[in-house]
């Protein structure tokens, strides 16, 4: 299973629609970037049952995206303030900067 | 029942997760600004179903933005991008205000 930085967004806008524990899994995985193996010890479960796991989180994140698209708007607007803020840099406007960079944080 | 313009962030967040008629009830009522007589009219339902329906919608928008919050991020980015905007008006940056403008419409 490829590690897909896609899941970081999704895990981000979704993860509160998972259970405990599966939410805990996709986090360890995708934020921590702990191994399959390293998952199972840590869960006490199979190496078999943390790909599972994953993989159902993955789905029914993928299918909320599909739903509701908040993953794609976010991506658009990290884009948007990404370049801003290059636009930024060769023009001598704090003001601009810093307001992009704080709405960066909400993203 | 007084119209909330919150709910026209969550209707555009989370419309997906309502059923097609719950949908097009609350469609009707928080972005056509129908009244609830005139909804029960066009769907053939009683005014009190209308309502009903609004308030179970409601309820729904309301509980996933507790888990979610996404409606309340796309408020802060909108903010954000309305502030650059403003600071785009005492400067002659042509570039910014266009991605500016541009971000605000995936909002």
């Amino acid at each position: 299973m490829a590690k897909n930085l896609e899941f970081v967004l999704l895990l981000d806008c979704y993860g509160e629609l998972l259970t405990e524990r599966q939410k805990e899994i996709a986090e360890l995985y995708y934020n921590e970037d702990f191994s399959l193996s390293e998952i199972a010890q840590i869960q006490h479960i199979t190496r078999q049952a943390v790909s599972d796991s994953l993989r159902h989180s993955e789905q029914i994140m993928q299918q909320t995206e599909e739903k509701l698209g908040m993953a794609g708007r976010i991506r658009q607007m990290r884009n948007c303030l990404e370049q801003i803020l290059e636009s930024c840099q060769n023009e001598n406007i704090p003001r601009i900067t810093e307001l992009a960079e704080n709405g960066l944080q909400w993203l």
